[in-house]
């Protein structure tokens, strides 16, 4: 494998400040339906995945609950109460398979990109995840998942 | 079909100030494969379509290839320059696939979301597509596509 072997697109993360407003309009007026709902204490936000017909990639809509206990060390998600103080609800990362994580990490880490953690951190549903600097993505944060076997 | 009745994402789309530097990013470094390139001479935009392995949704490119030649009056991807100029290389729009644009595009409209063009345009791959207002859709420039059959 060249490179860090991204396999497609996983998922693509909004950030709202509303997230019931939110999740009503993505199901009843977009017309995709919740598949998972998860609570991420490390960065204090709530997560909801919204599925196609194919189930595919999906939507996640992610927003702050749990404001203060954001941690601020990891660099990445802890950021979405900023990012929604200063932006509004705006679509937030770009979240690609691979196969191996750490070994996705590395070849970012060789090819000059910055990883945002040192080791991978635990995502929705057991996944592992890493993500990279935006301003070594053209301007896109990058999340890196690999899924849970 | 209740509301827009949206099948899943049919792709995420970035604009970049570098074209050229985002593609050998995202084929070289990612690892996508380019499947498409189109320009688009009503918004003069030059799309490069890049897949995973699935080939399902697809991350695309836009950068203005003939500014001058934009046109304004489409309210949707015309302003690829001006965004730029403002927030340089970022995530521009989200787009869902839909069975039927024009009932779509009413569905949206009976919701109460502004459809930014009055019938369809001509999108990539002879696709008919149509923008939704991102104040309407939490901060979310969402693009409706009909595939080509």
């Amino acid at each position: 494998m060249t490179g860090v072997g991204a396999e497609g697109i996983d998922h693509v993360s909004i950030a709202v400040v509303d997230l019931d407003g939110a999740v009503a309009f993505f199901t009843g007026v977009l017309g995709l339906r919740q598949t998972h709902v998860e609570v991420n204490e490390r960065e204090g936000v709530s997560e909801v995945m919204l599925a196609g017909k194919s189930g595919e990639a999906q939507v996640q809509l992610i927003s702050p609950v749990v404001v203060a206990g954001a941690d601020a060390s990891g660099g990445n998600l802890s950021g979405v109460a900023k990012f929604l103080s200063e932006r509004g609800s705006a679509i937030h990362h770009l979240a690609l398979e691979v196969a191996d994580v750490e070994v996705a990490a590395n070849a970012a880490r060789a090819a000059g990109v910055r990883v945002l953690s040192e080791t991978p951190l635990s995502g929705a549903k057991e996944s592992k995840i890493v993500f990279l600097h935006p301003k070594d993505c053209h301007g896109v944060l990058i999340e890196l998942v690999q899924l849970a076997n």
